[in-house]
């Protein structure tokens, strides 16, 4: 059977790869904008998951029989929801609000075949970022450069990302944007992973 | 300040490195078997705590003035301790006892400058293997190769190791062998990377 990732994330491909799945990547292209506004006073949760299944349908009749894989991201601080910054100003006036606060990450993920919804999965991580001065975010982002437009919250955990923070509760993959533990699981409850 | 890294392990380098820390690396040459010999009636935390002090005490004669760190991990399934597997069919052995039950990954590090012990940390994360099959054992060992005799417990969690588990609680860099969080703290408090 075929595996079909509906993300352009290179970090969820990757993840995939590593853990030895090969899956073949074709972006969905959604308004997902749009799906929050519509969607605004529904939980974070909902959303994401909401989410993860449109990308998965969106590429769907592109690949008739193939196991579609979609996946989205949310970040939560204390009620309000954080999108990729749009600019290094963006950016630096995020990680002032965040900074000395914890966030919520939260990871949705959906297999979809055909017209039909086989298994969607939600999990969370908690991340606290620390006091860091001025100056300290300053350095980090002259460092990171316009690659943290390209990240919800400003950070790759993997990267010198994690020196912005005291305090990270959850799974790994569930803060890189996918909860892949589960995913795996529910391959192989598909056949599609040997158990 | 110079910061030399008292391993040999690519694991830890990759992970200071990637969290943006410059270390060399000057592996310490102790015999680890001895002093779990010695000590084994003392708690495994405590073990790995002694290692990490001892492999960093090993080289600070090679580097005065230097910040030290040394490291060392353990693996406790319920109250056996497992080495890394000297040959496949030592790791296939290792799988078949690790199979289906949860263990603890107890990851320490310590931090020295000539003869002063600055810091000492420990921190674990439990591990479940789901029940995989014997055929699924044997897919995975000739996939991994020898190379799963480098690695306590016969997996890497970042590559298809991850398949052999259902259940994954505690922190990322632990389970990858140094709790990296908490040595970026004490790395500020140390003065050596900013605040």
């Amino acid at each position: 059977m075929t595996v079909v990732l509906a993300s352009s994330s290179s970090a969820r491909r990757r993840m995939l790869e590593q853990a030895g799945v090969a899956a073949l990547c074709d972006a969905a292209d959604i308004d997902e904008a749009a799906v929050k506004r519509r969607d605004g006073q529904a939980a974070a949760a909902t959303i994401a998951l909401d989410l993860a299944e449109l990308k998965a349908r969106a590429v769907t009749a592109r690949h008739p029989g193939a196991l579609v894989i979609g996946s989205d991201q949310m970040l939560d601080c204390e009620g309000e929801w954080f999108d990729k910054p749009e600019s290094m100003a963006e950016a630096r006036s995020q990680l002032a609000r965040l900074r000395g606060r914890t966030h919520t990450l939260i990871s949705a993920v959906a297999i979809v075949r055909d017209d039909t919804v086989l298994w969607r999965h939600c999990d969370s991580a908690s991340l606290t970022m620390r006091p860091f001065s001025d100056a300290y975010r300053e350095d980090y982002l002259a460092a990171a450069g316009p690659d943290v437009c390209r990240t919800v919250g400003c950070y790759r955990i993997e990267g010198p990302g994690l020196q912005l923070f005291s305090r990270v509760d959850g799974d790994h993959f569930v803060i890189l944007g996918m909860p892949l533990l589960a995913l795996l699981g529910a391959l192989r409850d598909l056949g599609e992973l040997k158990s």
